[in-house]
């Protein structure tokens, strides 16, 4: 049912080929999944810091990676509710995201996406946190 | 104090120049702000709909200069949370962000952004709705 | 399949007994539905304003009688996300409350609730905006 | 600039009489909050679940309570956007919630509580997820 990381990295280049290289995906010995996202000049906003939709992307991105870690390759599961909380401004730095999944049922998936930056990896600053629900449409039941 | 739709639209070429030409800026003569983002292939996600980051961007860019409408070029407001309802998939279609703000505060900015498609200008099937929150950083006070 | 105000208020009394008497519900001749919230002391907190659950309390129960008004005595129904924006502190006053439904799907229903006070019925001055999104438990497909 | 769990109750009783008897506090030796909410029929909805304003509020006291608890009696801090995820329906059974502060800022403070049963004291399924804002008022710069 799982995928590897492997799995998960060509899944993404397969699918979502537009965004596949911005993310490294990685799976902790504890078989904790995290993401990375190297920051660069197209990320920034003005005051240079990372745009929201750049963040809100590296969230949407490694709660699904995480779903598919669960579920398998689900590509047609859909964000339905997103809430993002912008903490604190990163500079131009790596930022690393770690989804958990509170609820894996039937038809809604629910959890939470911490952010940081590299250099803070035990998130003692965050500087985003979002909670998501993903929605597994109906016709999976038949597949 | 507030900005022309001309106005706008050289803030963004020259702060966001990243994006700036993706997004299409409406006044109407009742003085209501709307924004356009032609949708093409870079927005799509399996299943060939908008993807949600993307759906994010015109959100907050719509809100974003909604706020500037208001307040003038204070570039750095900044999203502090947003939350979004993704409630229909659309095609490959243009989207259309209507923001509404319902606080402007001292700190605090808060309103709505309803998203739907062009073809669809009534919002009777909007695709998305988001509710946003922007600060106003404190130096402002002293500028 | 609708409910009137006679049967969205028996509706309440019957599986909301603690709460209904809390409640006023309106429906305009142009089918929009209201409800009022007179405040007493009991909605308060510190600083003489009203509680965030008591709004949350309001908003929740204007979104649920949209929804009975819209598909009919579906008692079963749940909030499975909320989100909720406080904007301004009202101070003793009754409280008013407008749904609007956006989307009405097979499993989930997603919409908003703007809530003012009633010296201002325009909505000039929100006090408070929800979006909610209720699903429809699968049960129901089989009743 | 702390307060004791003492402190913390006590400071309920004075500025929320009409709810500190719902709840219970607890401050574990390794300086974790969390609060205890019995359950009772006042909290049910139908279906014999604990209603969404009732784990509203448990998550809003929870949080208060832990902002007291690092910057000291500050009763006029306030709610300014919530977003709560229901995920599991609880039967009548005592809740448990645990806050944490993401950020603590100079106007606004950011973060989470996770709520939970009793039966259920590792989260292991959990029954809601929020994310709450309070906002410190800018009086507090003077006093």
């Amino acid at each position: 049912m799982r995928m590897t990381i492997k799995q998960l990295v060509s899944f993404l280049k397969k699918h979502f080929p537009q965004v596949a290289d911005d993310f490294i995906v990685h799976i902790s010995n504890e078989d904790r999944l995290s993401v990375e996202m190297p920051v660069n000049e197209k990320h920034l906003r003005p005051g240079g810091t990372v745009s929201g939709p750049s963040m809100f992307a590296l969230a949407d991105v490694a709660f699904y990676l995480a779903i598919l870690n669960k579920i398998g390759p689900e590509g047609l599961t859909v964000t339905t509710n997103a809430t993002i909380n912008f903490m604190r401004k990163p500079k131009l730095e790596t930022l690393l995201a770690i989804p958990q999944i509170h609820k894996l049922g039937r038809h809604l998936i629910v959890g939470n996406v911490l952010i940081s930056t590299l250099s803070d990896p035990m998130f003692e600053k965050p500087v985003a946190s979002a909670s998501l629900t993903y929605s597994i449409p109906p016709k999976r039941e038949t597949s």
